[in-house]
């Protein structure tokens, strides 16, 4: 049970000291013409400061090679094997448009798509409608009522929408009704367990209405539905680590994964500077926090070196803020990397630093990719940052006698 | 299933980017009396050019402290990981002599050996006889059916033969004949499993026409035979990695392990310049390409350090042919390490260059067992090889949304 949740419950044990997890989504990079990483090129006197009394180390999200989605880079980092715990596509479209889900809800994604007049699928997005259309669609399909489930639809972006079936025993065990290519009907939707057969029917029942309704709108004349998936059922965060914990996250997708491992989650602006006032608002009422940054990897998935380095350098300008909190363990990582040359997410291991009075020096006194590859932690993976973390803030026993 | 074959497969996407695998056998060494290694010793200015744009790293071929045999070294190297897939030692024997070993094929690797006059072992050996004494022996034992099953008798080296049973309904569950020790009879041949029976009744049959057919060419008096097995049934490469994959291997036994993998074998000369040209040739056509260099292990077995040096600085001479083709991504490891001061595989981890334009660049200025300690790949399992070449080649999807 190396790194397991068990062995970290039987472990750990709840104390004062307090635990602040930075995440710089998309944070690790590669060079540019000059030779040098975003990271490597922004002013971060700061996160220098911190890289000298702490330290550094290159994580690997997943395995070496693997380019982890949000979801299993943020279940890394929180100590949960992103193999072994897995999200479901519906349950995630919910999450990052901020839904409610609630347990026992099944969650699908899906497109409007185009039928042609044989009912066969042409347009698997429907010409990529806009979002304004495609909200007054939603509006069309909403709030249906079949079988006693109720049936929520909600716009996501363009093309793409959100459904939720709310009702009791239903099951996310039923099969896609997306097809995933064009030239072919629309799949029926069949249960794969013989508990989610009520769930199939209603489902089905749904795409035949919403045909119907849709009849009058082409091209966007039919929705496909798919990654049909409920809230899992995972460990939860405050018990296995006995930490009173709190997420702080400008976007719903993060506030929505810290939800499902069972944080807090804390209100808060839009800016760095309005989730630091969150954080010192609520600063004595937890021990740990996950304090996530968006703007990196968006610049990243951009293309844009140089405001991926503005996103880093506003970070590290405002890190002072949060060392006045003294916490006992700071860490600064990402859930991947994000190198602006490749506009997207990486397989390349992210940079981290784990400041603590109790760390040994490890010489590193800039805080950058090429730095941590010979930082103190070494190469590790994303599930044992908790465990650090947990060790440098003094809350775990001793494994044996 | 972290790094597992299933995984890859669901990840994996076909795409017109090449990799290169050039495994230079037993590659990884020890310092002689100067402290330098024979890969340190060697002039390398290709790789060294090769390691400053590339990443380096020490690969771990099984686990720590464990010394690879050629066949989980390069399974290894395949991605396959070698404590779970294994191979019969019969099934090598035949490979390593080009023998075109058939899917339900039971082959067994023996020795002649000397019985004494009350049947009892009492030279495992049989006195070391010649290779040539060998090969006409097994021309007298040579292409007998038994029950309607062929048995196909060669000889391999010295003392050496494989026994190849070829049939329908044949199975590799059946114990050993070769007790492994002298002063004991033979071991009747037990079958392991109910539909084993036959073979093990055609395996005792065979052995006892054997022993009437050598009685007269004391000291090879009888044949001992042991690790029965069949080709394995691994997932195939090509299908897993969405890869057109060929090898071009001088020795049989690594066209062999390529083959039990599904990988095409392309006909090829004697040296690294044959080899080169096999690889020119049809460059277009394939995907992937393993190419396998001897010497530097046969030299390593040798004990003889300056031949190692020598078999490296011949690779290092022909990498620019390797390089004209621009391969979008280029691997050069071992399967093991060789040093000549051991005179036999060892368990030292093995460097490695992975050279693609995506590599985050790691500050390596010459390739070699000191400086891929501490080079961006860190130190890695075989197994992470393969995930990291797709990566690089830009053939992996992302792991989660």
């Amino acid at each position: 049970m190396q790194n397991s949740l068990e062995l970290m419950k039987a472990l750990s044990i709840a104390s004062p000291s307090k635990i602040i997890m930075l995440v710089i989504d998309g944070l690790g990079g590669l060079p540019d013409a000059s030779g040098k990483t975003e990271l490597e090129t922004a002013f971060t006197p700061n996160m220098n400061r911190l890289s000298e009394t702490g330290n550094c180390g290159l994580v690997q999200t997943v395995a070496p090679g693997i380019t982890p989605g949000s979801a299993p880079g943020h279940l890394g980092l929180f100590g949960y094997n992103p193999l072994t715990y897995t999200i479901g596509r519906g349950v995630l479209e919910a999450l990052g448009m901020d839904f409610d889900l609630q347990p026992g809800d099944v969650a699908a994604r899906g497109n409007f798509c185009t039928l042609d007049a044989n009912g066969l699928i042409c347009d698997r997005r429907a010409g990529r409608i806009s979002s304004e259309k495609s909200s007054k669609l939603c509006q069309l399909l909403d709030n249906m009522e079949i079988d006693g489930v109720q049936v929520i639809v909600r716009t996501v972006k363009d093309h793409r929408l959100a459904v939720i079936f709310r009702g009791t025993d239903l099951s996310e065990n039923i099969s896609d009704a997306d097809p995933q290519q064009t030239n072919v009907p629309l799949k029926e939707v069949i249960a794969l367990t013989t508990s989610a057969e009520r769930t199939a029917r209603v489902v089905n029942l749904f795409l035949a209405e919403a045909q119907r309704r849709l009849a009058p709108h082409h091209p966007a004349n039919m929705v496909l539905l798919r990654g049909f998936s409920s809230l899992p059922n995972f460990p939860v965060f405050s018990e296995i680590y006995k930490l009173r914990s709190a997420a702080i996250a400008s976007y719903p997708m993060y506030r929505g994964l810290a939800k499902v491992v069972g944080m807090d989650i804390l209100k808060t602006g839009l800016t760095l500077a309005d989730e630091l006032t969150t954080l010192e608002q609520n600063y004595a009422g937890y021990d740990f926090f996950f304090l996530h940054v968006k703007g990196a990897d968006a610049a990243g998935e951009d293309g844009d070196f140089a405001r991926k380095v503005a996103v880093i350098e506003e970070v590290d300008y405002h890190l002072p803020r949060l060392m006045e909190l003294k916490p006992d363990v700071l860490l600064i990582t990402g859930d991947h990397s994000t190198p602006a040359s490749l506009s997207g997410h990486s397989w390349h291991p992210v940079p981290c630093i784990l400041s603590a009075p109790n760390c040994r020096p490890d010489n590193i006194r800039k805080f950058s990719e090429a730095s941590c590859r010979n930082g103190g932690l070494g190469h590790i993976n994303a599930t044992s940052l908790m465990w650090l973390a947990m060790a440098h803030g003094l809350k775990l026993t001793k494994f044996g006698a």
